[in-house]
């Protein structure tokens, strides 16, 4: 399984950015996981570029269309989502591959619960297919867990090996998670 | 009174920013509306940047410090606010000046709720002062109303003109009458 890491974090010491890279360090063999490192590079989203398309929108249009499922880890800021994961976003609104992609959304301060559920409304509205049961709280905000010991502790490194195994099984199902979900969720 | 006014689309042909525009144009002389031009001009939110503001950033914060109020209008992508008005927000949330700013949010698809809903509460996060009665839904995405007929459109001048001269009534009155929506919206 190719999986594509998107953090909606710019900062070089993001949690959330360091949370998905200890995802990356930790999957097993059969589970690649790429960090995206498109996020601050797109122009933001203009209807009238969709013509002739940015290159760093091609390559993410490519790297998403690759993937057979996203992680996706963003901070909450000001009670919303990060304009930058929002950008990000619209650019895929159209983007035909898009549709019924298995996505989870690691939350890493589940006090926050406005972006993460603005997000997850995106998602379900794009036809991404959240699953919901590798969509997991890790609790590290403010926990003091910087990245070299993210991967020693115990309760961060099995919710990230749960949510990737949880995808995984999600994925090889042909993202039948969602049948469980979805519907929970309809506007 | 001077009027910031702050479209969330970039796309030339926008009908937020066509309302915008009417606004201005239909302001009386003691109301001075200038469109901002600086919302696709600026970088993904990065707080790391803000030790060394770009550019762009810190000529947005001297718009808005030297605006008595700002008027917004953005469409719905996706059930979500557009990432390009939401990195504008980004980019105010530790800025000083914003704090008690007055703000009307036009909608211009009353029917979409989420983006409004969400711009709204990361404006009270961000300790703006949301004038409600100012806050306008006009009827216009699907309405085949263009540019040129919004001003001769009696419903739109109309809900225009009166945004206006409430969001002025509220700053004459130091932003009170954000004492009588406030609450209603506290999370």
């Amino acid at each position: 399984m190719r999986v594509l890491a998107v953090c909606g974090s710019l900062r070089a010491a993001s949690i959330n950015a360091a949370l998905l890279r200890t995802a990356q360090r930790l999957a097993p063999p059969d589970i690649e996981v790429s960090v995206c490192t498109l996020v601050g590079e797109l122009p933001l989203f203009n209807p009238d570029l969709e013509a002739n398309m940015p290159p760093s929108v091609a390559q993410l249009h490519a790297q998403v269309a690759a993937a057979d499922a996203l992680l996706i880890a963003s901070p909450e800021y000001a009670h919303g989502v990060t304009g930058a994961i929002k950008n990000l976003l619209d650019w895929l609104v159209s983007f035909e591959p898009f549709v019924g992609k298995p996505v989870a959304v690691l939350n890493a301060s589940p006090r926050a619960h406005h972006a993460d559920a603005a997000l997850k409304e995106s998602l379900r509205t794009m036809s991404a297919v959240i699953i919901e049961a590798a969509s997991l709280g890790i609790p590290l905000l403010g926990s003091g867990v910087l990245e070299p010991d993210m991967a020693k502790t115990p309760a961060i490194a099995q919710a990230l090996c749960e949510s990737l195994a949880t995808l995984q099984a999600a994925v090889a199902n042909g993202g039948v998670a969602h049948v469980l979900t979805y519907p929970v969720g309809l506007p």
